[in-house]
């Protein structure tokens, strides 16, 4: 793109590099910004300040030393006068959770889904947004906009999701009563978002996860469908037509077992939460949900265990095939089925550390989500805040 | 990135928007592209003239219509003055390409390797690529750059070949013996790149290949190695460490039979030239070469068709997993085991379309490199392309 003279957008991307350079360093000068960002010092003076007055930098105390007399003031992000709220729309479930800029989650609610109609869980969803961003402002703080992680292929710029086959859905517009709600509650300011749920979760450790955060970082999802977030290049990697990261129908036994997708032997038959729970049932039981199945392997029910351990073995098989495939520099994993535990995580880790150790290879990080079973709704959160930091 | 005013960088931007736009499009006028790109009409006027003048442009004859009088000059690429040199030092062979702006052959050598140490080879890689060089400026086209495709990891900024287990090299400097012989031939005004083979493979596919060329699009290089050139939002995809489309390392079959690397079950054991001619050997016959082999599926003898047709099997297989991850809008098959020919694509190709057919999706692309045999140097060629149209 050659460079143009829009000064509105040149400038928000100044106040953007301003403030991603001081989130990965605090503590950096004006001067100091100025110096590495190639910003006039008075550029950068009067940004700063903005953004001081907006709530996303704070000074720190001014440093008396000794020797040097009084030292440039420095900065850091505050933590404390701005939000982000996102949500979760899972199967049977929705989160909502306010977000810190610096990554802490200051609020956060939970309701399953009364309904199964778009119109009855879109309407309880922008419910419980509108609540969530109500209750992080009546704590003091700012909301600078809204995420949302839905559970199947979402069209962005069009905010409708496309196929949700755990939800039964197919193209609904989620944008638009989201937006209509938002609009009737007065916060017709405030911008909406949405993506894919394990897209978010993705962004919610891009963005927040333990530094020095690595790119690529691959996350994967893990419940009864089987998927991965992608960031490659500092953005979300989304493939040709929005379908990357659908490694839950990657093949990982040629003429295996019969997959929801109609293909044989995909990852989502070995590793999907459906797949354990079938595996560990005894013969003519039901298979269990997931609190049931977790219950079981904590208590060191042997078919549980022993299910748990084999999807976390086929895990380490994906993770080695999609280490090949994106050499990322880390590994996150979350999703219900990690409430299964040690049996499963750690099978998987060994797996892929048995790769590596016969190729002579160091095994890439793997993680498991910092923000736990808040992972899509702290991502969504999170989204908000990576888009508004990218201008262009 | 902050903007700052750095003009000498601000212009080449500026030039190559104005070769990309015509790349994309041509016969566009000056008009046209200072509507699209933003640019003044005298910018890109005086640009364009430059353009012209070096080679890059060329101005259609002037169309006099009757009713509107003289239109506006169309401006396309000239393929005619300027050209990219590239060569492929492989395992057994070298081969240099002169390749013209629209993508032409203009220019091809090719000769055994001659010796297998660094010292001699890359000499003899230099004496070719210079002369080269001379044969393409003595059909009286300009060379503006040389780009070199290796047999293993790269990396690209040091110029060093880091890992060639087929030539059995580690860390030799490829950059400095080219550059000290281009020097001595008077050539020190000649920028040279190098890059992974399977990499600069998929450059070539991406710059020249069949329009639309879409992204992302991933290029499988196939022969005694199995691995992926994948450019990814208009850039090559490398990875955290430089590995990533080591696809030939994913897993085709859990606990299979052993790979090169260590591992078991890699995609290489299965698709690689190596293992095709051990499966297409009667008992007790030792594996054959591929001229061999490649005669063998030619005239039908069963036992080399089997082979091509099981390692085009697994080769779909690859596929669908790679589709899963990258959601790629093109595949292109590449490198000497492309010519098994029809029995080891077709069965590539009806795997992966079995696969889509299974989950209802239509299938992707899949293509046979553009230039053969050639696709490295060609490649390598283009890159040097890519880059300059890139400059940020
Ligand atoms: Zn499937
Ligand atoms: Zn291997």
């Amino acid at each position: 793109m050659p460079i143009t003279g829009d000064q509105t957008l040149l400038k928000q991307i100044n106040r953007m590099a301003i403030v991603r350079r001081v989130r990965q360093q605090s503590g950096l000068s004006r001067a100091d910004i100025a110096k590495e960002t190639g910003l006039t010092k008075s550029t950068v003076s009067l940004l700063a300040q903005e953004l001081i007055d907006e709530g996303w930098l704070v000074e720190h105390a001014i440093q008396i030393t000794g020797a040097l007399g009084r030292r440039p003031t420095p900065l850091a992000i505050d933590g404390g006068r701005l939000a982000m709220v996102g949500a979760e729309l899972g199967v049977d479930r929705i989160h909502v959770v306010g977000l810190s800029l610096s990554g802490e989650i200051v609020f956060k609610t939970e309701q399953d889904l009364q309904g199964s109609g778009p119109t009855e869980v879109l309407g309880q969803l922008a419910r419980l947004l509108i609540d969530g961003v109500a209750q992080v402002r009546a704590s003091g703080r700012s909301v600078f906009g809204v995420g949302v992680g839905l559970p199947g292929a979402v069209d962005e710029d069009a905010g409708v999701l496309k196929v949700a086959p755990n939800l039964g859905w197919r193209n609904v517009d989620v944008a638009r009563p989201l937006r209509a709600a938002f609009d009737a509650a007065g916060l017709d300011a405030l911008p909406i978002c949405m993506q894919n749920e394990a897209d978010v979760a993705a962004l919610g450790e891009y963005e927040f996860g333990s530094a020095p955060v690595p790119d690529p970082l691959v996350y994967l999802s893990l419940g009864i469908g089987v998927g991965a977030g992608i960031v490659v290049n500092d953005r979300l990697f989304v493939g040709a037509a929005g379908f990357a990261g659908e490694v839950g129908h990657s093949i990982l036994q040629i003429a295996g077992a019969r997959c929801s997708c109609g293909r044989e032997g995909c990852a989502e038959a070995y590793i999907g939460l459906r797949a354990i729970a079938r595996q560990s049932a005894s013969p003519g039981d039901p298979p269990r949900d997931l609190d049931a199945l977790a219950a079981g392997v904590a208590q060191g029910e042997l078919l549980a265990v022993r299910a748990a351990q084999q999807a976390g073995h086929y895990l380490g098989v994906l993770m080695q095939n999609l280490w090949t495939a994106f050499d990322p520099g880390r590994f996150v994993l979350g999703g219900p089925t990690c409430e299964l535990g040690a049996p499963l995580l750690d099978a998987a880790k060994e797996t892929i550390d048995a790769y590596a150790l016969a190729a002579g290879l160091p095994a890439p990080e793997v993680r498991v989500s910092r923000y736990g079973r808040r992972a899509v709704a702290a991502g969504a959160a999170a989204m908000v805040l990576h888009k508004l930091l990218r201008p262009v």
